[in-house]
């Protein structure tokens, strides 16, 4: 059982009764704010070994907490207000690494305006274990939902897609430790700029954590319809062109860029957006009527990809 | 350095431009909700081998989950309405412990009407660790706060103290394996009913989880008044009379009643609501003009405790 049918099966019942959670099956949840207001919530674990590397540097450990959740508000089109940390210290974290921890935390609370407004600090006989709970706010019945695909319109990606899993690879010795590639592993940069500009454009977003065409898939299954994904329109990096392995760009997660749907006449508002914001927008497909992600090489022929996209507890 | 210093060495700069994070001293944040409301909003962790043992039921585990965090609520006079789980499962978790788990959940969430309304299941290397964030709302302004203490007011409880420590003690084996003590240590009662009965009565509230006189301490500190408490008035269940261990009682954890403080024209409408609640309220000291809690044994004199109150990486 992976960790989507483990949800669905012992949790899903449980936020039954609130349609704010989304069925649990969207970035964040919504709850009611104040006057035409809600708030995007959402929360996200990191535990060294899994998430990231026990020897990272610790203010990147703080700040890819930050932003990885930010990620899940960005994708809701929320603007970021503040978090509360659940912090599992290993009992002989020594207060140096303590205050380069901060140090992380301090700097990203500043460069996305949030505070931090609560939480736990424990002591742990295990790994380093992280959880966020961040929140936003969003104009009532705007936010971005991962349901709203509608047939017939382009699928967007914004930045470039595949590079966090090449640096990985690289950080692990499988492949080249190219910097820019190790760089958007570590420290991910949540659209927050793009996700509200969003607001009236896109209609269906998510980000890419798990990975470009699983993620593309929880799109359509939430949406009730099939994509067609072009391959060879796919934006790549230098470095990750280079590396040659479409097979683990088009599956590899992390990359925490947005994907999103839109109305084919929003094709020049996008692209103008793409100018005014300095960020590289793509159109890399189309949402059909159907289910499932079908992805087409440069030759118009379907690829074989096997399972795409990390999941936990996967067998 | 414990967790205090550490959260407020480090974490608290954070919360600075908050107004509703309350220094990061308080057991909920507070944040805007819709017209005339407030959602209290809580976070706490706990960590298998520290805040329970991995072989306790798994139903039990996740209920006090759920109530460890509700109490944080009602200690601000706040109706819980959701939570969001972050879930690090050690990655041998088997489906029939799952199943337990969940219904654990289940069952609080129905009874405490909640619903979960997001957040993440991922695998670990470690120990189990769980991190719930719930939220509740209060009416805007009415929040019970640590900081509302008043000199000449009553210093009052909820239930009776000291049960869940000496529970403690008989799973570990250091003392008798009594049902009562060990059933208050693994599934508290968050007093949530009493928690909101209390607007326009007290004015302080905490509640009383890292040990009685700690946790007095705490209101002390944030209101910046003294407290005499006086040890004998201190409500015992009758095994932990039997037990003849007031030092423990004093400073043990884990209770989860509410602490609170009321000015003495409300005695009469606490001890009626006690009768309606079906619960045990007893005054137990007066607030001072001073700092610190002095606490004085049944022939007035002060009673030496040593640091009471369970810290994280204490020395």
């Amino acid at each position: 059982m992976d960790e989507f049918s483990l949800i669905a099966r012992l949790f899903a019942p449980l936020a039954a009764g609130a349609p704010g959670a989304l069925g649990l099956t969207d970035d964040a949840a919504l709850i009611e704010g104040p006057a035409g207001r809600q708030w995007a919530v959402t929360a996200d674990a990191l535990v060294a070994g899994v998430h990231f590397f026990a020897d990272d540097p610790p203010d990147l450990i703080a700040r890819k907490l930050i932003r990885v959740n930010l990620s899940d508000l960005a994708a809701m089109g929320a603007k970021p207000c503040g978090a509360f940390l659940c912090a599992c210290f290993p009992r002989d974290t020594g207060t140096a690494w303590l205050d380069r921890f901060a140090t992380g935390l301090k700097s990203d609370c500043e460069e996305f305006g949030i505070a931090l407004m609560g939480g736990d600090t424990v002591a742990t006989p295990g790994p380093l274990t992280l959880a966020l709970t961040a929140f936003g706010d969003v104009p009532a019945g705007q936010a971005l939902l991962r349901s709203n695909a509608r047939s017939g319109h382009d699928i967007w990606v914004s930045g470039t897609i595949g590079d966090a899993a090449l640096g990985l690879r690289g950080l692990t010795g499988e492949g080249p430790a190219d910097p820019h590639l190790i760089d958007r592993y570590r420290l991910p940069q949540p659209r927050i700029a793009l996700g509200l500009a969003l607001h009236g454009l896109a209609q269906a977003a998510m980000d890419v954590s798990d990975g470009l065409v699983g993620d593309l898939g929880h799109i359509c299954r939430a949406s009730g319809v099939g994509a067609v994904l072009r391959a060879d329109l796919v934006p790549l990096s230098q470095p990750a062109a280079a590396a040659q392995d479409l097979a683990l760009v088009l599956t590899g997660g992390d990359d925490y860029e947005l994907l999103f749907t839109a109305p084919p006449e929003t094709r020049e508002a996008l692209i103008s957006l793409s100018g005014a914001l300095g960020l590289r927008l793509t159109a890399i497909g189309r949402i059909i009527d159907g289910t499932g992600v079908t992805v087409l090489a440069a030759d118009g022929q379907p690829m074989a990809l096997g399972a795409g996209g990390y999941r936990h507890f996967g067998v």
